[in-house]
């Protein structure tokens, strides 16, 4: 028998947690027997949801009194304490009885504790808030996405190296193609920073990844690479503007398919390939934020996510852990 | 008779033109007999696609030569001349002969030219390049979208003025809401620029604006603001992404509502809906961006839009004119 791999769960994080939290894993246990779990949180509402669902030997329940919540600020909730289910959680990986840690709760207080216990890889200045954006060929890697409002050369060269290392971890071992979001194409357009680090990237000669040049807003989404750099002032604002983008749209296209008798028949009869559309475009599929830089992987789920996609970022856990992404940012690292 | 307004239009700038540029003018003159057009460009081709359609009192046609191509750089195109159907448009406005000047042309081409030709407006540093953007409830205007990579607080105050004007002569009389947009709402989020702005816009107490805080994103299309105020690198690449992000989705429900017999048959069934959809997102709805800032109206109509997005731009201008806008921004600055 293979060792089993061991999440670290926050399992207090979120809307309707702990209840979809352990749904998830529920889900995810199915097929996915190689994974031990030690969950952190309120012992009673745990073994009330969990209702004997998982083999014993798959799972341990750390109760914990305190939690972080969504209203505190990031600095909040780690003065919180160290007894809270989200700081536990982070020491089991820092103590090396954990691979991975897990929280769909308080993104910025996730940040600080665990920059406060866990060691950054040596020679990356910042840990980077990494994510995963569905693209015509499947998905990119972006970067940053919020963790570093300002953002150095070095910074932007590290996510670089780091964003290529998750891609290979997450999906191919093919060198993935990295561009650096910009407003325009030309070598010399955008601030001294951005073409600073074009230049850069440009000289770096390894096998690590592939540098594409600048890449515009508009094309993140065409798949012509995998791994797209930014600062995470920009990084947040683009991706949430997907966002709003993406659910403007998909309720005008509700509204279209139900607003008269014509168009309930023929949602109807497309039923099966409106279906296949949202769920082609279900961001359940890409949640689970990364954060890459400190020396244990650190997991973010969506904290307004249900539990298939908590399921799915358990899904990200493992391909983590099996893509070896912690020792492929340390070969990365120049 | 009220006094024409008169429109000075390169006719050479963007894809398919000039015969978009003159179809264009057709379709807008058919009910807007009270604008006259100096319309700058190579004669023989202008009048070949105009055959006649329009009252010979309504236009004359400015025979150029030379003219700036997209290829060339934002410089460049200054370079080539005083020749130019680009610059012989803007120095008509410059000389009091136009009311205010449109193309389809070079962005960059287009910046540049003005500026060197036109005054800015006392009090303001820099033009903005605003946009529209469609919401929930009706239209944002958006600033700046890429004219300036760095802004200063100074700048940023500037185009929340500048801006609220512009919603003004285009919409409604009605104090319009202004947002700055971030990383997140909270007032400590953001960098030091973006933080220092929201202060001295928030003590800024007039009629012209009500500061709404920040907004995020995602919120964009809510509605729930006019304008929305950020540096020009944030917005082209906000506006970019949600550009994708459409275009994405637009092209997955295509193939979606064609991918086999019984989504066609429902499409035909849903065909006056989806038409509705399709046309109430319609790009061509909210094309011309405006250059804000000079003592003269700028307009850019979109390089690929056709002659229907063009004439929509033209709607735009007449707005500005009647809207008076260079006269409220003059009465908003403080």
């Amino acid at each position: 028998m293979t060792k089993k791999i061991t999440f670290a769960v926050d399992a207090m994080g979120g809307e309707d947690s702990p209840k979809k939290i352990v749904d998830g894993i529920k889900l995810f246990n199915k097929n996915n027997k190689d994974v031990y779990f030690k969950i952190f949180g309120n012992k009673n509402s745990i073994e009330k949801h969990l209702n004997n669902f998982i083999d014993k030997n798959s799972f341990e329940i750390i109760n914990t009194e305190n939690q972080v919540v969504d209203t505190d600020s990031a600095l909040g909730g780690a003065k919180k304490g160290k007894d809270t289910s989200m700081w536990l959680a982070i020491e089991s990986v820092k103590n090396k009885e954990s691979d991975i840690v897990i929280s769909a709760g308080n993104t910025g207080a996730l940040f600080v504790i665990s920059k406060l216990n866990l060691k950054m890889i040596e020679n990356i200045d910042k840990p980077a808030l990494s994510g995963l954006w569905p693209n015509k060929n499947g998905m990119n890697v972006v970067l940053d996405l919020g963790a570093n409002i300002d953002c150095s050369e070095k910074n932007l060269i590290d996510f670089a190296l780091m964003g290529s290392s998750l891609f290979k971890s997450l999906f191919s071992n093919e060198t993935p193609k990295v561009a650096l979001l910009n407003v325009g194409s030309e070598e010399i357009k955008g601030n001294d920073k951005i073409k600073n680090t074009y230049k850069k990237l440009s000289e770096i000669r390894n096998n690590n990844f592939e540098f594409k040049g600048y890449i515009e807003g508009n094309k993140i989404m065409d798949g012509d690479v995998n791994v797209i750099v930014t600062d995470g002032f920009t990084g947040n604002i683009a991706l949430k503007t997907a966002e709003g983008t993406a659910n403007f749209l998909i309720k005008e296209l509700k509204n279209t398919l139900s607003n008269n008798i014509f168009a309930k028949i023929s949602s109807a009869i497309n039923f099966s390939n409106l279906k296949k559309f949202k769920n082609k475009l279900d961001p359940r599929l890409y949640n689970g934020a990364i954060f890459i830089g400190l020396d244990s992987p650190v997991v973010k789920s969506h904290g307004s996510t249900d539990y298939i996609g908590f399921s799915n970022s358990l899904n990200v856990c493992k391909k983590i852990i099996k893509g070896d992404l912690i020792n492929k940012i340390k070969e990365n690292i120049i």
